[in-house]
């Protein structure tokens, strides 16, 4: 057997690595052509908007990050010891590292669009090259500066307590402070995904209700002053957003793996294999093979003029998958014997597992990840039964389209809850609570090439804003649109792998955190306390969205008004949008008489306005939601642990269903307002009409379901099991700090009679 | 002390006194005036079309029950001796119960619609006087049912097994095979508010779509074909579902308070008092009590002419809450000691109770209840901040309205879940799991006049309806309508009962259950068995919703196209039609020319038709949801009762969530619509037509979700749990039954190791 701590070492350089390909790729892109001087000034809009975004939202961010450091600094140093105010360091370096991760995608994601634009003149695969190295520049930042921080922090605590190679208490104490990191990386992405949702969701309903159901002209018309709002919305919102969740799941995975690996240390010291701490080091071995293979899968990705981009984008993914499985298997079989003795750390029960279990429970959880995808993309996918559903109930009118949307994203809560139940059990079964933090991790570790894809979409959706706005002409938008279409499925499988990680995610973090408490929370369901945590935590997602929801309702209300005002009172405007509203109506281009007056109100309109209303809107709505994620779990940890233990799962299984609805009622309505658009008037006819208006009313309410408040339910249920792990060792100095031993160990496992804590509280 | 046990034959002379007193009331509505010829005629024509829903309703259901009937049977015999077979007998019976009482009480609500319409036309106070006779009649029904088909079934098993009043084991057995009576109860509960609520919602759609949206014509309009059976709807809905739903919750906090009260047994037989049976009759007391409390509330509901009717309603209530209170303490402080020794079932720990915890479990309850209807009222009524919301988002169209219902009713489930989570702890801590079942019956003893409250609604409406149909004027229409805005009102508090209730019973339930299975079954959400359990539990009623909106949509679907149809084909009905919709849309009464082709159209749309569409497609669609909460639980609890254990809690915390998400979302829409119209031109100006079509389409997205799904999962999870508390002997024996004692005995709690499961499954 070998000794896995040696990759403390490989761990920064191989982020280095990752880093250094990630420049070259953007630099590659920047060279690329970036249109004629109307696109350049167009891209140069949606950059700038995004870049005022974006320094905005961290600049309120700061306050909270100096604000948490303070207080984690402190509360941890009273509880355990002045080293453990290094926790503060960590939580500090995961919201810079998190923060830098979202600025560098999204820099070159708006350098990439308008150069996907341009290349869509030329050719598909052009576009397909440069869209997708915009996005991969994405998914290298995250996973390089994940590794670098996580992998800098463990190299410089491994050397200030060089025990913990050999120690389990000691590696509990730097684990311990290491996973600041993951709150750190957990607060960025809440306030990521809610402050971008918010916006991007603000300005397409904005821009969509008065643009095209108001005034009748086609999306991301010049003339609309709400369109480069729109096209920052997708990058702050699908760019940074997705990436910054995403970068707190893959540490999220990667820490409570670790965590949760030390219990392992007994059974692999004592079992001949010689290295205790190998199981510890494993997850960051899974996680170096999967960088390397998502480089690798990236050289896949290529399509030919006429073919399919998604095709293109497969074969990459698959390479991936199929590299990192191969080597992970390979790395396991090295590091971890065919029997270890483990003793589970909650129920103190002893079990035997291998390197078989552990290879299976890396498998299980990526086939989950693919199956939920694939389940996903059939629930929202064109020309299937849920979208074909939604497109009859259209017919007759707004209330059924959307009752019909509601019933086919809950009816597709079933396949992914049995899937991922499937995944629990079987992982559980092959490796303990260690096996399902090694599952996620499977569905996590090809995050290079996976976010590259996820990002990807944004970009070319924007290119194709930006083809529309510089009236680059249809052939062009067709380019656009079909790499776009491709965008869209690849989003919704990412979905499906954004909500089943997020669910093991935030089971192994409970676990970790039970595991601090050192066995001392009975989460009984049985025992009332409990059961009300339960209660609580499962409604905990509903206020979340509902807050999301508003959030968005009032942003996008200040933006209507704004667009209306625009339209009122610039003179040029109103002309103009009657021409183009009749050119749109007859489905043709514009005759030199509408052209001329489209023309006169060019420019006219206020797009920085728009930008800066989102923006302040944004950044203002964020905060409540935010805030609720990080205090409600402090809140009831000082009430009761037990609660609070009940609490962390009733939120994730609660979580996961209303994401995953609202995720799919929101894909479904989209796509089903794609298709009836496809099918116009030639398969409808005079229905068409009205189907239309009826499918864009989905297509609105499902915006802030799958793009703000779904999947900001998966960081929700993150979060709270990170501030639950966090603080952990407060806890229990405060529940159990009377009683012999001290907090945040690894002590024996005591289960409790149920009923007694309820008594007790 | 007393002893308790000569309630068994008190509770059958109650029951038959109750039931005596429904007939007399009945009688009393039957000798009212029933109106001229035409209102008489449109009366019957809604009685007939109820009648027949409910027939062919029930024909159906026999074949399901006769199947159960044999299996619960047979499974029974085999597992706990033949005996055990009469359990059949008591679901059998309970299920006849529960259709007798809809029966009845729909017989008497189609009776007094005609007549409250009929009694409106002279004075306000005499047409309240009608409507609450014949919703008396059905809260009346239902108690004297219940409590005839307990009572009596009780006298029987206990004179059958002697035994059981003075020894534990032999009173676990009879009320096993009382809970029969529970789980038939249950089933007809499940259809007739799945199947109703698909047949009013249906009816209702199709009604509101055509003839509001397309036609422009106003509500209840005679050209419209579906106006009867909308009004058919609201009394298979509103009167025979809500009463079903209570008779099984009323059923279900009985039940499984007397089987949680044999817990207390040994600690009442040494403590004493001498009657150790008398915790498990005290719930059968207090229901009595609780009977008798609502008739002499009845008395105390009545208003003047120019008064408000709710003041009248309130006034009975808290007379028959203020009784009952008094009479319960009093019961209680009569049969249990100050101290009581009682062993937790579960936990196995010894905790200390007495009278004083008893009641304030029951009053905790019933405070509950009134604060969960009072946050019910503030979501949904008119004027307050959340719907005004909601009318505010009207005004941007049909997206951002329904954004905002959303987002509304989500919200509302925080408070009520915080209530409800206070009421578990506090009757908990009071007096353990019985606390809890009590607390359930402390909101559930006032029964009767509440549900007289409830089933008063659909009364005072369907008297509009009539009114509206039969011409008889704007005055008088205006009687009615007062008497159904306080219906609305009441509706909603009712709503916020049956939730409480159904959480508090299914906890209850599910307590029973563990009980039932000796204590083997252990819900650690830290076992990833019953985590999945959880998992899939939350899951469900997102599935069962989806099912039931689908359901609703399919039948919706066949009403839309029958009433295009007959605007279509009958010649007749066009120019009335376009008549009617000028005189609407001008906001006046029809002018003779007008009034004229109304006239010819007059009788011409084929109601009956509508009524037999929405009846076929109300019996197919309730068949697959219905079967689904049947069969889930016995296939998870034979693949695992630790899994089956975790989805009993799992579908209550999510179901009590969804539940009232929906109720409220439907709620505000609805008020949010009435408002809106009320305000109407005057303050709206302009805006008005827009915001009157938006707020339309929230209206009938709401109307499924509060009148079909939502209210369905209050019964989906208490037939769940009940389901579970019956197979649990079965379940027993095929788990257990190869080790040590026989199933279904309170046998000593045994605390397993949580993982120990995990790897035996």
């Amino acid at each position: 057997m070998g000794d896995a701590s040696v990759i403390i070492y490989v761990v920064p350089a191989v982020a280095v690595a990752a880093l250094v390909y990630a420049m070259v790729r953007a630099a590659w892109v920047k060279r690329q052509d970036a249109g004629n001087e109307r696109m350049q000034m167009i891209g140069s809009w949606v950059a700038d908007g995004a870049m005022a975004f974006l320094s905005r939202e961290y600049r309120t961010l700061a306050i909270f990050v100096v604000a948490v450091a303070v207080l984690l600094g402190f509360s941890n140093a009273q509880v355990g010891g002045e080293t453990n105010a290094f926790i503060a360091l960590s939580f500090v370096l995961g919201a810079f590292c998190s923060s830098l991760a979202g600025f560098f995608g999204m820099k070159t994601a708006t350098l990439a669009n308008v150069r996907t634009a341009a290349a869509a003149r030329t050719g598909l695969n052009t576009a397909l090259q440069v869209a997708f190295a915009g996005g991969s520049v994405m998914g290298l930042s995250v996973v390089g500066l994940a590794l670098l921080g996580l992998g800098g922090l463990l190299l410089a605590y491994t050397q200030m307590y060089p025990d913990s190679l050999v120690n389990e208490t000691a590696m509990m104490l730097v684990l311990n402070i290491l996973s600041g990191f993951s709150l750190g990386a957990s607060s960025i992405a809440l306030f990521a995904r809610v402050g971008g949702g918010i916006f991007t969701k603000a300005a397409d309903v904005g821009a969509d209700l008065v643009g095209k159901v108001e005034a009748g002209i086609p999306e991301d018309h010049p003339l609309n002053p709400a369109t480069i709002a729109d096209n920052v919305g997708d990058n702050v919102g699908d760019v940074a957003g997705m990436g910054a969740d995403l970068f707190e799941s893959y540490v999220g995975a990667i820490i409570a793996s670790m965590i949760l690996g030390v219990a392992w240390f007994t059974g692999l010291d004592s079992g001949g294999a010689g290295n205790g701490m190998n199981a510890v080091f494993l997850p960051l071995v899974v996680a170096v093979i999967g960088a390397v293979a998502s480089i690798i899968g990236f050289f896949f990705v290529q399509t030919e003029e006429g073919g399919d981009p998604q095709h293109g984008l497969n074969k990459g993914m698959f390479v991936s998958g199929g590299i990192m499985m191969a080597g992970a298997i390979a790395a396991i079989y090295y590091f971890i014997p065919q029997e270890v003795v483990v003793k589970d750390i909650l129920s103190g029960e002893v079990a035997t597992y291998g390197w078989i279990g552990v290879s299976l429970a890396v498998v299980s959880g990526l086939v989950a990840g693919i199956v939920v995808g694939m389940i996903t993309e059939w629930y929202t996918a064109c020309e299937r039964k849920p979208v074909e559903s939604i497109i009859q109930a259209s017919r007759t009118g707004h209330a059924t389209t959307i009752i019909q949307g509601v019933a086919v994203g809950m009816n597709s809560t079933t396949l992914p809850v049995l899937v991922i139940g499937a995944a629990i059990l079987s992982s559980y079964y092959c490796a303990g609570f260690y096996g399902i933090a090694m599952a996620a991790l499977g569905m996590l570790s090809t995050l290079g090439i996976q976010l590259a894809t996820d990002a990807y979409g944004p970009i070319a959706d924007n290119a194709g804003g930006i083809a529309e706005m510089s009236q680059l002409g249809r052939e062009v938008r067709a380019r656009t649109d079909k790499l776009d279409a491709v965008g869209n499925t690849t989003a919704a499988i990412g979905k499906g792998f954004a909500i089943g990680s997020a669910a093991l995610t935030a089971l192994s973090l409970t676990a970790a955190f039970l595991t601090k408490m050192g066995g001392k929370v009975d989460i009984d369901a049985a025992d009332p306390v409990v059961l009300v945590g339960l209660l609580i935590g499962c409604m905990l997602p509903f206020r979340f969205s509902a807050m999301a929801m508003v959030a968005v309702g009032n942003a996008a209300q200040d933006m209507i008004q704004e667009v209306r005002r625009q339209f009122r009172e610039i003179p040029e405007l109103r002309p103009a949008l009657d021409a183009a509203k009749r050119a749109e109506s007859e489905e043709r281009d514009p005759n030199p008489e509408e052209a001329a007056l489209i023309a006169a109100a060019d420019g006219k309109a206020e797009y920085a306005h728009c930008v800066e209303i989102a923006t302040t809107a944004a950044i203002k709505q964020m905060v409540a939601p935010g805030l609720m994620a990080v205090l409600v779990p402090i809140i009831v940890g000082v009430v009761s642990v037990h609660m609070l233990g009940g609490l962390l799962v009733g939120v994730t299984i609660s979580g996961v269903c209303l994401a995953i609805f609202q995720a799919n009622s929101g894909g479904a309505w989209d796509n089903a307002k794609k298709q009836t658009k496809d099918e116009g008037h030639g398969k409808w006819g005079d229905e068409y009409e009205e189907m239309h208006k009826a499918t864009v009313t989905g297509d609105t309410v499902g915006d802030p379901f799958k793009d703000t408040s779904g999947p900001s339910i998966n960081i929700l249920i993150k979060l709270i099991s990170v501030v639950a792990m966090i603080i952990a060792p407060v806890l229990y100095a405060i529940h159990f700090g009377d009683e012999a031993d001290a907090g945040g160990s690894t002590g024996e496992a005591s289960i409790q009679p149920p009923a007694a804590s309820a008594t007790a509280e």
